[in-house]
């Protein structure tokens, strides 16, 4: 068996944007709204989650979302498609949102008029943890198939995650994802973080998710958890 | 039904090493090297794929792996237990593999002893096909349960690329993964691209990408895919 040999890299400067984030965040909060950031690598159910959300909370409270991409309006178009107002930001060759983005994306909005935005950040499960985009709340989805071993390569977004939700469920055992591995995974990179399985597909576990996520809004407080360097 | 609004982000300079990657690249051709630089997603089939190739062409080439990753070396751990040389690059915060790491990966190595290297990216659907790596061909996966539209919504990828894989297709209609779309998505981008359809899991496919893989062994052309802006 070979060694493995092990190239350690400084790492880059990473965006300084936090003073833009803090300003966009406290004016947020001074009109009750609520700016949850969604992040998961592509295709783990970002889009699925918000229209579960959506679904659960728009009696109640008034939603709008802002869809990142590096192009395209898919998913945008899918939360429009159910009444709900959706700003398209296209981050052109960017991986992540940064706070100037948001401040863009909620121009125009009648913040008075709004409880919740979310914000569904690009695809993406390293640099988006590690810019401020202004929000309340960071919460990172994984998914079934992606494995159970993702908190061990990508700890930056599990750290940086106030809330981690477990998407597709449904997948059940030919997934061959252990979920008590996961969440001891997680609990070491960040302790006390609530994992919340779920399955956007049919509907079991978003109860969970939505008991988690309501006393948040309004509450005009952040989340514990900060963007990872 | 609400309209979309479209707010576009001026695209920031991208990384500058070009000419760095085509010097490594000219290099490894000269001692017959040929650099397999394969992306995706977390969790779509990396390291499964590269132990299927390894288990395929060792007996006919000598092989070595360069795994990249923000921390861990879980994956290089992976291939040097089957008895293959792992180079772990350690990218601290960075999303995405330059020339310049590639350069320090293979330092050390016996380049006239080898005929194949094939790097793992990091996982990140975006920012890795940005940067020329020095790579002679550039691979990306998608697997079933991320969704036939990705290629919609991260097409640098799928146009960077001078082959894509589908895996996890031992999944089958769980993942409500259409190939065809998915196929007629990547044509536009990326014309005349191969599609290889395959399961690391099941092992059915891997022929098809093993048979598409082995001429550029040791040809020591370029593929004719260029990192996208």
């Amino acid at each position: 068996m070979n060694e493995t040999r092990v190239i350690r890299i400084r790492e880059s400067i990473l965006a300084e944007n936090s003073a833009r984030a803090l300003d966009l965040r406290e004016r947020l909060s001074s009109h009750g709204v609520t700016l949850l950031n969604l992040m998961s690598s592509p295709g783990s159910g970002k889009t699925s989650l918000i229209l579960r959300t959506i679904e659960a909370l728009r009696d109640r409270y008034s939603i709008a979302v802002v869809e990142a991409d590096i192009d395209s309006t898919v998913d945008a178009d899918r939360i429009a498609a159910v009444g709900i107002p959706a700003v398209q930001i296209e981050t052109g060759g960017f991986c992540h949102v940064e706070a100037a983005m948001m401040e863009a994306a909620v121009t125009g909005m009648d913040l008075d008029a709004l409880d919740l935005i979310i914000l569904e950040n690009v695809g993406n499960l390293i640099c988006t943890a590690q810019h401020d985009t202004g929000a309340h709340l960071c919460v990172a989805i994984l998914s079934f198939p992606e494995g159970d071993d993702k908190p061990l390569k990508y700890p930056i977004m599990f750290r940086a995650a106030d809330a981690v939700i477990v998407n597709k469920t449904d997948y059940g055992e030919l997934a061959e994802f252990d979920l008590e591995a996961a969440r001891r995974r997680i609990e070491v990179l960040n302790p006390g973080a609530p994992l919340i399985p779920l399955s956007c597909r049919t509907g079991a576990g978003v109860d969970a998710w939505i008991a988690w996520l309501e006393p948040w809004i309004r509450s005009s407080s952040p989340g514990a958890c900060e963007p990872q360097a």
